[in-house]
């Protein structure tokens, strides 16, 4: 049986709600179950001019059919937010998840696909909360989540994400390189069915540390962790300078491993901001998210472009294809 | 009276020689004067197959005539070099930067495009040398030098360059931050004749610090540098994301201003590596360089591609067009 995807509808002052009215539209892979609150879905609908037929899930429904969107309830506390967040909705914000979440686990759904959030809605509300990834993460008992960024041309996975400049080198440590590059390895292989992947990697420095010159991480702590795969029969290989790396050694690989955050998503925004998508590797469920923000400042205008979102779902798919039935 | 431009052979052992030879068969925007060993530069034409007439500099001369070379002679201590750096030849490389910068403060050139170095034949003949920018600096007294690269598509200058990465947060302070905005704006008035420039200044944090949440020196280091330049009524706006920057707030923009090296360098590199040129701000001549290495494994088969040279000799033309007589 094919199962349906599970599509958060993210931040309810922003275009997350929108956007799933725009791609119940669509021709999908598979079919769909949004994860929000009902009348919201459908007054947006109407505010953008769009009909929509909003339906219950149902366990028997693995088509999609255009113009028609299974919802599984999430009742917000405030639905007046268009372009204000209210602080208020952040308990149900986390309950779209956890639904989303156990449903994956519970094999109801086939991978989870998240719109975007405004984190400062969770935060306000009274909740810890760091983002989706570490979420997820924390829920499905994963140790080890890994942000890939992927579009048609590039996949890049970073070592570290949302860390201050400062902190980053610290964090670079041979253990968890050697981590991440384990997690890379095994989720293009298990999600991405390649059987070979090959993984070039980014040195922390200048130059990769110019033979030690410019910094010593390069040589002692990624170098290290790169010899340990290839010890494995792995290709992969590095570490490279992180200037030349996307058009030059790396241009053929698989993936590219970037030690930080802008170090390694200028490349792939600058080669094709919209058709991002966001994977969280080193799940034990699937998820795949867009890579935008809530974008208060168009919500309700039906300006919102639903790229990637849609590419998120044909992306959401392909895995569930590829991904044994257990893990 | 149009000045001859000076270009520097660089490290004989690789493919700096080699590349005089094939520039000179071009039309060029102006007289050429090379600066280099003569005999090496014969010998290296001979090896890859193109005739070249070497002849003196002369004053009078002041259109190119392609497949002709005046040389500047600076000999060289050992010509047996081809794909082995000698570090017998460090004084001389020296020699041929010293020939070219004192004949740009002294009008005999009008600019100097340099060919490219191995560091470490220098270093290793025993001269503190950490780079072609910071030498032309101290030779001119010039206190800040700064780094921009350039291709059709984009402008980056860099706040810092070769730094340990855990050492670039604490050099970002808003006194060198504003330091290196004015040279950038000065510069772009003064050699792109660009009267209202407009600069897009990334960053150093993620999200380009998320409001405080991701690090402390967007908004205590680099707005204040922002806002002083906004006062002089300035075009000068930021701090953005750097992994936006380039495909959105900074495109439209004459230069970006990253704050270190693999911030800045990724994008430009991958728009298009070939047909890049380096060119050092802030100083009283006019330098521009090839931005590519001295490629020792491919000295002397004639592979070697020219166009960056050839770029960086069009701009040092295009520069000494729009510079005032004096400074």
């Amino acid at each position: 049986m094919t199962l349906p995807l599970a599509i958060t509808a993210g931040e309810p002052a922003g275009i997350g709600p929108e956007l799933l009215v725009k791609l119940a539209h669509r021709q999908l892979p598979r079919a769909v179950v949004a994860i929000g609150d009902r009348q919201l879905i459908q007054a947006r609908a109407a505010l953008i001019g769009l009909d929509i037929e909003l339906v219950p899930p149902s366990p028997r429904q693995s088509v999609h059919q255009p113009g028609r969107l299974p919802v599984l309830d999430v009742p917000l506390v405030n639905r007046d937010c268009l372009g204000k967040p209210d602080a208020g909705n952040a308990g149900a914000l986390l309950n779209m998840l956890n639904v989303a979440i156990d449903g994956c686990r519970d094999r109801q759904f086939a991978a989870m696909v998240t719109g975007p959030l405004q984190k400062s809605t969770i935060l306000d509300g009274g909740f810890a909360f760091s983002g989706h990834t570490e979420y997820v993460a924390q829920r499905t008992d994963s140790p080890l989540p890994v942000m890939l960024l992927a579009n048609e041309s590039l996949r890049v996975a970073l070592v570290t994400t949302h860390l201050p400049l400062r902190n980053v080198a610290d964090a670079i440590t041979s253990a968890r390189v050697g981590a991440v590059l384990d997690v890379v390895w095994q989720d293009l292989h298990r999600l991405y069915n390649i059987q070979q992947p090959n993984i070039a990697v980014c040195g922390l420095n200048p130059h990769a540390g110019e033979g030690g010159h410019l910094g010593h991480e390069d040589a002692a702590e990624i170098q290290p962790a790169i010899n340990a795969q290839r010890q494995l029969g792995r290709q992969v290989h590095g570490p490279y300078p992180a200037d030349s790396i996307f058009a030059h050694q790396g241009r053929d690989a698989d993936a590219i491993v970037a030690m930080y955050h802008d170090q390694g998503l200028p490349v792939i925004k600058d080669r094709g901001f919209g058709s991002i998508v966001n994977i969280t590797l080193g799940l034990n469920i699937i998820r795949t998210s867009v890579d935008h923000g809530s974008a208060l400042d168009i919500a309700g205008t039906g300006k919102a472009d639903v790229s990637s979102l849609m590419q998120a779902v044909q992306l959401a798919d392909r895995f569930a294809q590829h991904r044994p039935k257990s893990i």
